[in-house]
């Protein structure tokens, strides 16, 4: 086991731990109830996680006494403020009050939803972040940004909203079926890409025993992910400038998601805006090496795809990329690499504009990858 | 015109100026153009406030350039969230981004509910409040609590979300129906029992003035009232204490408010919330002079009921009085006074338990004061 303390200095007094291993559901409520003695738990997961058995586990032998709210359907589908609203209710109607603690046991969805659902209610009640998949517990689960899709565009209504305490467990990630839990390593290659290439080459090197869900390496990646996400949003919790550098490829890769009406998963969708963002370098004259050759490699023995299919709308994808929250200014932005390991800076912004046209040949060419 | 500093020391470099003075409105948006140079304006308001003309005044020549969201009807029976994602969902649609920046123009359910959806659109944009009824002025709009009711409750979902700047223009008070003007200067009363036994004199020898709505005196009761609101929230933003003073008396008034179905309006409740106090404080020994008579005697002058009406049940009041947000752990807490200008405060704590028993027989007397 081994634990990371998360500081957010933005945030006087606020800082959370980490804490990482194997088999360690079975313990959580009792360590949450070292720091929240007299809170009352809710639990929110979904129903795919439900169907794992993980909530039990959770519970131990007091599954009775711990009320939840199953996501049902579980993804991206429920992921709306009405699921934020039916949980809050549940929670006020069953007089929870302000000391109430949430646990959110699950992936992405439901950390996004069950940390919204947190901050509202009572105006915030601290959530514990229990991520179950690849991708929640690569990335999601710390830095404390929550929300919900609009009708229009992805996370367009949520808050910054930090956990109480998190715990990666990546036990859990045996639970997951083999589509779901490759596309989420794409999280752990976009925090090797930002941030550091010894990363990237662990990452080569061990890519048979990390897609065999070997413990002890997972246990290695999550100490990376969480290291490397820890660092950035500490330095910049409400994402002013370099916290940017987290959302690498998901400009493109939020855009073709939302475009694909979901078919494709989160990660899938970031390896395409991966490749995406490395066809913008390219145009842009900062690629200098082999670079794409190996990052399209790895994201392909990852099976992962790395072109936009061709039943998406080239106009329809490019629209949503408009509605990207960094746009600012109708300037599309995006963060880009001078090499792996290191994001493109420009004027001391880390996410910068790259004109119109550029994109829209870039969008032409991520068809045919 | 005179200028407020509000310093939240608990949310890093968090401060705001409140501007009080007369026919200020339309100098408004020059002024926060200081701030935000580049953000996209987008104001909330509702149908009364349309009506009265003032969203004309603010946007003084240029109304065609502002987007506007009217919410309609006007007041409580709106203050759901689903009023608050149809106003983000517009936001999203227009492609306003995070470079949005939210006027509010209204009464306390209009900044409450712009309040909130400046804080979860895009994980939050500024809000300016610009308050324009007697409750709003006094209490609502510094301080940074938003919220909605939800089926059951008041304010039960929300957040902290301090606003980027207050403009008080005692003007714009001229347009309310006098009932509404009237419960709106309990809340004034209330800032005066809870720190201020000066301005509670200041009231009392006053009072002609203030029913007659002169402006000079106006702008002394917003002084007097921003600068107790002010002091009370810089030294606790998030309500962990002393901030629990400023709900004196709506303990009961909430629970009032919505037995009544809002027939009853806030500052009505809080006037028969006061009164309830009071009763609850005699119980208690707490009363060692007249000052139930004075208080009962101003609120009358005032207009303001001192009873609950016959019409509500006992039991539904006690219900919601158990749901309110101060309970924890099963005890229901209140603010009480040890005299005028001052609350009473037990271990500490300025929001103290109250037996169940002693609740229910002050509430029997309420309905017959």
């Amino acid at each position: 086991m081994m634990q990371i303390q998360v500081k957010i200095p933005a945030i006087a007094g606020t800082s959370y731990t980490v804490t990482i291993g194997t088999d360690l559901l079975g313990g959580i409520i009792e360590d949450v109830r070292q720091i929240y003695p007299r809170h009352r738990f809710f639990l929110i997961t979904d129903a795919n996680v439900l169907t794992a058995g993980l909530p039990g586990r959770l519970a131990a032998d007091k599954s009775d006494e711990l009320m939840s709210f199953i996501i049902e359907p579980a993804g991206e589908v429920s992921k709306h403020i009405a699921t934020v609203t039916a949980i809050c209710e549940i929670m006020d109607k069953n007089a929870f009050g302000r000391d109430t603690c949430i646990l959110a046991l699950g992936g992405g969805t439901v950390g996004d939803i069950a940390g919204f659902a947190a901050s509202i209610f009572k105006r915030g009640v601290p959530v514990v972040q229990i991520p179950t998949t690849t991708v929640s517990q690569a990335d999601s689960a710390v830095g404390g940004k929550t929300g919900v899709d609009s009708t229009i565009s992805k996370n367009a209504f949520g808050t910054f909203w930090q956990p109480a305490a998190v715990f990666v467990d990546v036990s859990t990630l045996k639970t997951l079926d083999e589509r779901q839990y490759r596309a989420g390593l794409v999280e752990s290659v976009k925090h090797a890409l930002i941030r550091d290439a010894k990363y990237f080459e662990y990452l080569e090197q061990n890519l048979d025993k990390i897609l065999a869900r070997d413990e002890s390496i997972l246990q290695k990646l999550a100490v990376y992910n969480c290291r490397i996400k820890a660092a950035v949003v500490e330095q910049d919790p409400k994402e002013a400038n370099l916290r940017r550098i987290l959302n690498y490829g998901h400009t493109i890769g939020h855009a073709v998601e939302s475009a694909s009406n979901f078919k494709l998963l989160h990660g899938e969708s970031v390896a395409i805006g991966i490749v995406g963002a490395g066809i913008i370098e390219d145009k842009l004259g900062l690629v200098k090496d082999d670079r794409l050759g190996r990052i399209k490699a790895m994201l392909e023995k990852l099976g992962q795809p790395t072109s936009i299919p061709l039943y998406l709308a080239k106009q329809q994808v490019l629209t949503l990329i408009s509605h990207d929250k960094k746009a600012a200014g109708n300037e599309i932005r995006f963060v880009l690499l001078d090499k792996i390991g290191q994001v493109h800076e420009e004027k001391g912004k880390w996410a910068v504009p790259v004109a119109t046209e550029l994109i829209g040949e870039s969008i032409d060419l991520l068809f045919h990858e």
